[in-house]
């Protein structure tokens, strides 16, 4: 493809090294960007600017921040003891949303994916481990996505913290509410029989 | 959605202002941003500060460029006498790439489309005239995309052109090359069928 404009080019290509965007796409993008307010256009450029020279990691749960360490992990009201540990800060937004957890997070940064070639050592288990073992920590809870990385993850870190007294959970597995049964896959089903709970009113 | 810093916020908003990007989707390109190098995210949003900063439309036919007068339009070999009509410089770039046009352009910035309250006057049909005015022109192609708009742009700068004493012509419609007939849809088989052209070796 032969753009009109360098800058074009440089803004098509820019965009298109975003997962999911292709050349195509980003040129209607570019074109749509073309259409807006100078100012507007800045404002998109700034964004990214300002994001990268500003982001900030929490020093104790790893989830992006503000400040040193993150608006959850300062709140008295939350539960230090209880860490649910999950794969990006989206998940931790996500049970955020929920309004019904009231423990802290450990953010891994990535799951165990042999294929991709991420292991143990490139996601946060080692900060994991050391939060465990510097704090009173009396609950873990995996939040982990059920995929075949997440099984992996969950199965690594299940081996390496049940050598501390701490109780360790994964977050339930069954039929989604609202799902109609005879659309549900097999092996959510399956699962959810094996996994079944006490009837509660 | 509460984000957890108000840069990745900002970065998101902007992000999910682009056409077909949700903030789903923005939030993931923004946590693939952060890890990458701080250098090639300033460079992404440096790329579109430096393109609506430094873009230009071409004075003769308004496609894109870097200079007064674009590319095309300068170009000594290209014939001044045959102007292509088309609704933005995508289409252009795809006639460019086909590298089997040697007249110029005139990029209309849009289609007429009632329901969207686009006119005859808010994209370049005015400046398309003046063009054919002062200019000895000897041919007009329409190629515009085969829509609703399309042909209503096509109609409508037909009845205006028709005064002047110019060939004009519209790209070919029919079956696509590699197109197997059996799923060709009824209207462009009509089309194909109706407009039906002397066989050449």
């Amino acid at each position: 493809m032969n753009f009109p404009s360098k800058f074009v080019e440089n803004a098509v290509e820019q965009l298109s090294k975003l997962p999911g965007i292709g050349r195509k796409s980003a040129l209607r993008l570019v074109l749509h960007m073309l259409k807006q307010k100078k100012s507007s256009v800045e404002d998109f450029g700034n964004a990214f600017i300002e994001l990268i020279n500003n982001i900030n990691y929490c020093s104790v749960c790893y989830s992006i921040c503000s400040s040193k360490i993150c608006e959850v992990c300062t709140n008295p009201k939350r539960d230090k003891t209880t860490i649910c540990v999950v794969e990006d800060i989206r998940v931790m937004i996500a049970i955020e949303n929920t309004m019904q957890y009231n423990g802290v997070y450990h953010i891994l940064g990535g799951l165990i994916s042999p294929i991709d070639g991420i292991s143990p050592s490139d996601i946060r288990i080692k900060e994991l481990i050391d939060r465990i073992q510097d704090n009173d920590i009396t609950e873990i809870i995996f939040a982990v996505s059920t995929t075949m990385e997440g099984d992996t993850t969950n199965y690594y870190l299940f081996k390496i913290l049940s050598k501390y007294d701490i109780k360790i959970s994964s977050i339930a597995k069954g039929i989604a509410i609202g799902d109609e049964l005879e659309y549900t896959d097999e092996i959510t089903l399956a699962t959810a029989i094996s996994s079944r709970m006490p009837y509660n009113e």
